[in-house]
């Protein structure tokens, strides 16, 4: 053992990636104390993860003051890293939810915000820039993030306006030509981990509306505007976005990122892997160590451990998972991906309910031990 | 890996050693098809200990005729191994408490046909006698089982008869004489995994006899007649038994071999390491899979895992333990004692209540994962 990669993703309600990166590292040395542990918290677009991008590559925090999903003053912030050549936005630090507090209401909330830090950061002259989606409060469409950078949304007189959830139906047309010339030739990038479309039974209203504080009525209501804006985006830009996986991610800021600032979206942990240099990092690695909350069917989609799985099978570089449980489904076709073994961190046999509070000291007694293992087995 | 040793206690209540070396032999080989897989089922004295010990070393079932817990003929047996130099015997295969069903009384139930067992074996000139004890339905102190080898047990009024729970009391001496001449110069060893007293709060009667169908009356009878029958062990063979250590197993069976048999009284897994020549069997072993239902401070005290791991610790042999869960206390300790690492069998968070049903598939997994993991580190 002379290299480790530790790549986790959060065990969703108990562990940040970060605290399990920690965990790994302290009983990586513990055992090998010449070992070198690279570790990689990884972001899944969502809140903490401008950090986790600045805890694994270094850079600069920036911070800006913006609209708050109510169009008030707030003090927001991003990320630059690759030496000032890339800015990483999350969604959640101008349009999360928890910024809405008690004030839940996907009709009136904007992206605004989230517009004026890409404009800032393209200010700076950066050449790409990565957004994370999630957490949001809006079910906007992006276009609040779209009017922050000179898209100009008109309605059926030819009045301009900021459209929101409870608006996008007045769409009438969008002029694009006002968009700031300062986004030319970046490259945009938007994490997106979901594969919702923009509307319908699936869509961004009627799947994420209700926990952004939609009601039944509101939701129908929320899900004719996006259809609305889907179609107007179709007649004055030319794409048909009704179908696109992922279009309805945070509140349909997927197609947002889409149709106003030209962006592609990618699973998130293929953003990290890409962004860190993975491929490189993990070529002279001897064991590399992800995990996440539950391994599942849903696990093989493109999530964190397989992501890093397949990369890692392309080098023949064994990958350790270690997860707060497994289901039997398709467990077999995980190892086919490039799983080497799975370790779950329950130490008794207790219920999520009472398990979750000792998350911590279960993950670090099974880390402790397979590297015992790993120790004893190699001296055996 | 070239060679494992597979050594596990019994999951109680879930999954039996057998069952156990079985999964990790099909896990071991199909990771490592070249393997020399040595499996141990580890009897611990009580049911299936006769099996356990015809498993690892081969050697014949012996079938008898003899007395079941209340005088009536049964089919009993017992086991022959080490060319018929000794015999295994289980307490529990005359008597024990299945036997008995719906006749629960520890006053008048009988360990006569133990007796008869030990007395067969003895007729085809074995060397050494083991018997288990556990899981019995009785309260006789072992004189049932004396008497049947020829001790006489005589009333005040000088009347031989064979004591039973609740004429203990009856006893006012003994007579060593007739006792058969067929069992001089053969070992007796006890597998014994309790310290509990003959008699008093802690002793045969009060923390055993309810199991066995007693009421608090007949607990606190049976208990009087428990301390006669060391009065007049003590006056006729000039031996204090009052304190020994397990001379309360098996409603005083232990003291009843010390007494009636001149057995040692030894646990259960020393007997089978000693038994099975573990000492020469790992001698060349890569690894040594142990396990049990729960790692707790209770482990420690010479319970299957920790014996195996102090002989495993004399040679350098790593140890992996399997276990259904582990308590904190005193992990640290037993790391110290031998254990290389411990894995818990808990694939997902769930109370035992749910778990325990999918007992067989998580051992699967968590095997299978622990060679997967062996094989990956190997790798690298």
């Amino acid at each position: 053992m002379k290299k480790i990669v530790c790549i986790p993703d959060s065990f969703k309600g108990t562990l940040s990636s970060q605290k399990i990166c920690d965990i790994l590292e302290d009983k990586a040395k513990k055992h090998f104390p010449e070992v070198e542990v690279v570790s990689i918290p990884v972001a899944d677009g969502g809140e903490g993860s401008v950090d986790a991008f600045l805890t694994a590559l270094g850079g600069d925090r920036i911070t800006v003051t913006v609209k708050n999903p109510y169009f008030e003053d707030m003090t927001s912030f991003y990320g630059l890293i690759d030496n000032g050549q890339t800015a990483v936005i999350e969604m959640a630090a101008a349009a999360g939810l928890p910024l809405v507090e008690d004030r839940k209401d996907p009709s009136k909330t904007t992206t605004y915000g989230v517009g004026q830090l890409i404009l800032d950061a393209a200010k700076r002259g950066v050449k790409k820039i990565i957004v994370g989606l999630g957490g949001s409060s809006t079910n906007d469409g992006g276009c609040g993030a779209a009017a922050a950078v000179g898209v100009r949304f008109l309605d059926q007189v030819g009045c301009e306006f900021v459209p929101t959830g409870g608006t996008l139906k007045d769409i009438d047309a969008i002029d694009f030509s006002g968009r700031s010339k300062l986004l030319e030739g970046i490259e945009f990038v938007t994490m997106c981990d979901i594969d919702n479309p923009m509307y319908g039974k699936t869509g961004a209203s009627y799947i994420f509306g209700p926990q952004k504080g939609a009601n039944k009525e509101m939701v129908e209501f929320l899900d004719q505007g996006m259809i609305n804006l889907c179609e107007v985006i179709k007649k004055d830009k030319g794409m048909d976005l009704s179908e696109v996986p992922g279009g309805g991610a945070a509140g349909a800021m997927g197609a947002g990122m889409i149709a106003f600032f030209d962006s592609r979206l990618q699973m998130g942990i293929e953003t990290v892997l890409d962004t860190v240099g993975f491929d490189k990092i993990i070529s002279d690695a001897d064991m590399i160590f992800t995990g996440e909350g539950k391994l599942d069917s849903q696990s093989l989609r493109g999530k964190v451990v397989i992501g890093v799985a397949k990369r890692a099978q392309k080098q023949s570089v064994p990958v350790t998972v270690i997860v707060g449980g497994a289901a039997d489904a398709d467990i077999d076709e995980a190892y086919d991906m490039g799983i080497s073994s799975v370790f779950t961190i329950n130490r008794l046999p207790e219920d999520f309910s009472v398990s979750r509070y000792n998350s911590e000291a279960n993950l670090g007694y099974t880390v402790d031990n397979i590297f015992r293992l790993i120790k004893s087995a190699a001296r055996a």
